[in-house]
């Protein structure tokens, strides 16, 4: 599969997702206050990464990823709250992302927590609204996502974090916050995905690997965007990590060092699809696309 | 059914539900910095109010509401994290809730934000590992609550709430906040624990009527002891509302107009109670105990 197909597969998948996520967070609802600033976030530009896997491991496994809209929107309903809550003052301090003003500087502190808050109880509303699914197997799949999405996940991961700030971490305490801030997330898309789908036993294992090793290589690369990338694309000053004292794969490693490390990562994901045929081509093509991402 | 017996059917139910959420939320759970922050609000002497609503609402129709633990402590762990962004410097800014410092003030506001989302993502976790129940009830009843704790429900309430700070607001409006920022987690508590238990259609449209008399009541109760509460056992200052300049139903009725408004409120309650026999009596005990209470 060419570059050229998987962005028409990427843009055909991101616009119905955001044509879903527009139904299920409605223009119009009441109070206006509150699903404006939700709105706000959840159409800043994001690449839809998380629904965009869930929908390609359900494909791989045999599936039909356009049947699971409900499910991978939930995950970028989740997405979207962690980085609203990531900015505020008490966390990150960002005033920008994707080159656009954050969303407590848009609507204020308090009402940014709230749109947070907002998006990561509709996330759950709108999974278990999932259609066409044994309603057994949906309550384990929204389970094992909110285990991923929480405290011992993603919200513990950002806890670490923020209590390590000006502190000296360890290799084991850094792996830890990148297994769960971003690695949990991208884990359960896809294993969620191939669940929906009825995968097997063995296809469930296979696809954890791949998804263990791209969570990995998207890590190390966004470290290696950090020192080279371009801040235009990218959306944030480069040089902040080295800025702010963060330890990263590129100051362990060197960026010659990290970006062997990210080679290795996607070379062992796409091991992990050895036993998948051509329904597993955009999970392929996904993971080299990461090598040679500029944002 | 005496005050006593009242009371020692609560204290059993805390008891219960108190180990519950411990068992939901271990005290060695790893990372132990969030974990700790979310325990903190968790066990700071809630009245577990809204799983024991939920636990009487079942007995009611004929079901044993002991049986539906997880979901009831999944509307506790809901009603908490609200508290904890409720009382963020953004938000109300409380540095004291119930007599004990508020959770930022002990963990620092980055810290609260996650202990209530981690607590939010948990409270689903927890209500979708509900044993015994038809898998497709469950997902109905946990989307219901979902829906009251969100942007259409509790959230939407908080966020008018903020919003009209320091403006004058209509009667509908405080009407609107009062059913959504609470009013809307007592009628899910009261409908889950009916329809867990497989509560008629009749039973359920009886118990929402009589949700909706019993959070008015509440409210109004609520309005009248920051007028003439005691603040050792209210555990905030009286007088806050005509401090901040509040509209409340004292301020809108007078104390004594308030004060029949509420017995109005219980009464209809009450009724909604006719056609069901003795296991309705907590209900019937719990709406009377609100007109007398003193916190």
């Amino acid at each position: 599969m060419t570059e050229h197909s998987l962005s028409q597969y990427c843009k055909n998948r991101i616009h119905l997702i955001n044509e879903a996520l527009s139904s299920y967070i409605p223009d119009e609802s009441h109070p206006t206050v509150i699903y404006q600033a939700m709105r706000y976030s959840l159409f800043a530009g994001g690449k839809r990464l998380r629904p965009i896997m869930l929908m390609a491991a359900a494909d791989a496994v045999g599936g039909n990823g356009l049947d699971y809209l409900p499910v991978a929107c939930g995950l970028e309903m989740i997405h979207t709250y962690s980085l609203i809550h990531d900015d505020l003052p008490a966390m990150d301090n960002d005033d920008y992302r994707r080159g656009k003003l954050t969303n407590h500087k848009v609507y204020g502190e308090g009402m940014a927590i709230l749109a947070g808050d907002g998006l990561l109880t509709a996330a759950f509303n709108v999974m278990l609204s999932q259609p066409n699914v044994d309603p057994a197997v949906l309550v384990d799949v929204v389970r094992e996502i909110a285990t991923a999405a929480g405290a011992a996940g993603m919200v513990g991961g950002q806890a670490v974090d923020l209590a390590s700030e000006g502190k000296n971490i360890d290799a084991k305490t850094l792996e830890f916050m990148h297994q769960t801030k971003t690695g949990a997330l991208f884990k359960t898309a896809l294993r969620s995905g191939a669940k929906l789908a009825g995968a097997s036993e063995q296809q469930l294992i296979a696809l954890t690997n791949y998804a263990e090793q791209f969570g990995l290589a998207f890590q190390i690369t966004d470290d290696i965007l950090d020192v080279v990338g371009n801040q235009d694309k990218i959306g944030k000053p480069v040089g902040s990590d080295i800025k702010n004292n963060k330890v990263t794969y590129v100051t362990l490693h060197s960026l010659d060092g990290a970006r062997q490390l990210a080679q290795t990562s996607v070379d062992s994901a796409l091991a992990s699809l050895n036993g998948f045929g051509a329904e597993a081509r955009i999970l392929r093509e996904l993971v080299e696309y990461l090598i040679t991402r500029e944002a």
